[in-house]
């Protein structure tokens, strides 16, 4: 049983991995808390980026020799393998620790069997403290390893009757000024940026951060191009941020070398002939440690996504506006025939933003592993 | 200045005149709370039906001999006309009140005086503590006395895209258990419900309040049937509640004698040829003292009295699920041409209820007054 001061610094260390949001991909978040022997806490961290030092090494590093016989509290499962930095296991014991307090096992195989390796080497090791917590603060890294693409949030703005636009495709103000910066914090959170091609021929945008700090360099902008009709011109091309275009092998439109601002990716057409194969997309960026995407638009690639499974958040920005009539609908696409077979989400979180209501939803039922989960 | 002491009793006031929604139609909803000389609450009560006595008159005889040079704070204008019952402004002087604090003045003619009477015979008067507060509790009576029609609720359910039904129609289990008691609650609390023949045609609804305690009798049911298409064998005809239907002069499907369970009201086609004139229905609703009626379908008609204006808050519970391609909209009709055209409102309440969420908005502008407003 973990303690209560276990339990704060669980809470502790939860709330430092988060600082890690936008910043350590491809790597997970990662917060550590070290207590000394009567339950004090004498050092604490956080992983910053890929490269830099683990949680656990920074914790042990500030709490010194005050660390001996102590405990250390970390969200995530130590590691035990060298990667671009010894691993954690080594430093725990090195440092005289004498019980570990994990929140959720490693699921990446190099880097498991930490709790193993602690516990021969005697020490006494805690799993699953706040583990729901933990999951949560590292949903895209867990899904991405164990669903082999990135996580994908699927972010809109919609009237109270779901529309995106107005008929004359007009939207730009649908949400107020703190819902539109909240999206800037949100696509700084993530590694890329998705669209289709229609919104880009239809808005241009630069889908760069800019109404919130930068963490890790900007997103990388990716268009879904089956056809490659991105203009030349377009702002998606410019030198403000990385952009990847992926086209269909029959895309003729437009002439590859005149994208000087892009990569060209081609990958098969999709089954049903309507753009391009989305696992292929995401299979490419997951290769490329896209651990996140934040899908922008439109209404009909969210269908897509929707309707091939590849949703693991639902973020939604509700302003308290009428559109009605033949307004543009937020989502469109392949769509549920029945009630029954519309897809259900659990709502986890209701946060006014400026005069508009932030709905975070996640699916009931989570994507599916790669390969059946071990059981620990 | 009201003391901190008036200010509490007034939110204790307005609490009190709460518990008269649903009950009090045609009447407004009134609370009293009676402080003696040094401030302590000696007496409360709230107005509870029509032809009952009014709050103040409730609060006075608590209060005893204890009112004697108190103070009398109530949520609406003490009135001054011998109605069904005696006029407070004569209670309170009998009673021996020296001050009477008032949240809003009455704007109903007749009644209205009691701050100039109070005044006159010596009392010291404020008006405006809680005004805010006070207009909202009282907001449908209020709007009905000001506009002339009653005041018009909006209730929708739909999915996080907008979807009332899936494309086959098919919408029982949008929102949980929850959000349909909370209907029955909305349903008790008004004095009607309307709804289209479309409606009628397709769900058969018995629109009678089940999950929720019945305040003042079942609301009256109000079909818009300008063809006289409700078959004679719906549920909306049975006797569990009265029934209004409004036809169109040329109305010819039905047969006026086999609507039994009905009235059958004749009122002008509407300008646009689609149903009966809006107007007119909400203008024969008032002048049968109905106070508020609660909007329940379907999507065209919402469209409809949304073009008109005639909507004075909108009440949406929104379902975590996502339904897409051709999912029926929550509201259709007439919409906005342009984004700027859309109607606006504002968020006032988001209050998550079950696993759905339900949505409080009401007009940024609101409905203008029959007259121009005095100035008080």
């Amino acid at each position: 049983m973990a303690s209560q001061a276990e339990y704060a610094a669980m809470r502790r260390a939860l709330a430092l991995a988060g600082r890690g949001l936008g910043t350590t991909s491809p790597n997970p978040v990662v917060g550590a808390v070290v207590l000394d022997i009567v339950g004090t806490v004498v050092g604490e961290g956080f992983h910053v980026k890929a490269g830099g030092p683990h949680a656990e090494v920074l914790a042990l590093a500030a709490a010194g020799p005050r660390a001996q016989n102590g405990t250390c509290v970390v969200t995530l499962e130590p590691c035990n393998h060298t990667g671009r930095t010894p691993p954690c296991v080594q430093a725990l014991l090195d440092a005289g620790i004498a019980r570990v307090v994990v929140a959720v096992r490693d699921p990446f195989g190099p880097a498991a069997g930490g709790v193993e390796a602690l516990r021969a080497a005697g020490l006494e090791v805690e799993v699953g403290v706040l583990a729901a917590e933990a999951e949560r603060v590292n949903e895209a890294w867990l899904t991405s390893v164990r669903t082999g693409r990135p996580f994908v949030t699927w972010k809109y703005a919609a009237s109270l009757d779901g529309r995106s636009a107005a008929v004359d495709g007009t939207s730009q103000w649908i949400t107020g000024p703190a819902a539109r910066a909240d999206v800037h914090r949100l696509r700084a959170e993530c590694d890329a940026v998705i669209v289709g091609s229609g919104t880009v021929l239809a808005d241009d945008p630069a889908l760069t951060v800019r109404d919130a700090p930068v963490r890790h360099g900007q997103p990388l902008r990716v268009v879904l191009d089956s056809g490659l009709r991105t203009p030349p011109t377009a702002r998606v091309l410019d030198d403000t941020a990385p952009t990847l275009i992926f086209k269909a092998p029959g895309a003729v439109d437009g002439d590859p070398r005149l994208y000087e601002g892009a990569k060209i990716v081609t990958v098969p057409q999709a089954a049903d002939g309507t753009g391009v194969d989305l696992h292929a997309v995401l299979a490419e960026l997951h290769s490329r440690q896209v651990v996140s995407v934040l899908l922008e638009g439109g209404p009909r690639l969210a269908g897509s996504f929707l309707a091939a499974g590849l949703v693991d958040r639902v973020v939604g920005y509700v302003a308290p506006v009428l559109i009605g009539g033949d307004g543009l609908p937020a989502l469109a696409g392949p769509g549920a025939p029945t009630i029954e077979a519309a897809r259900r989400f659990r709502l986890d979180e209701i946060t006014p933003v400026g005069p508009d209501v932030r709905l975070v939803a996640r699916p009931v039922v989570p994507s599916a592993p790669r390969e059946p989960a071990v059981e620990n």
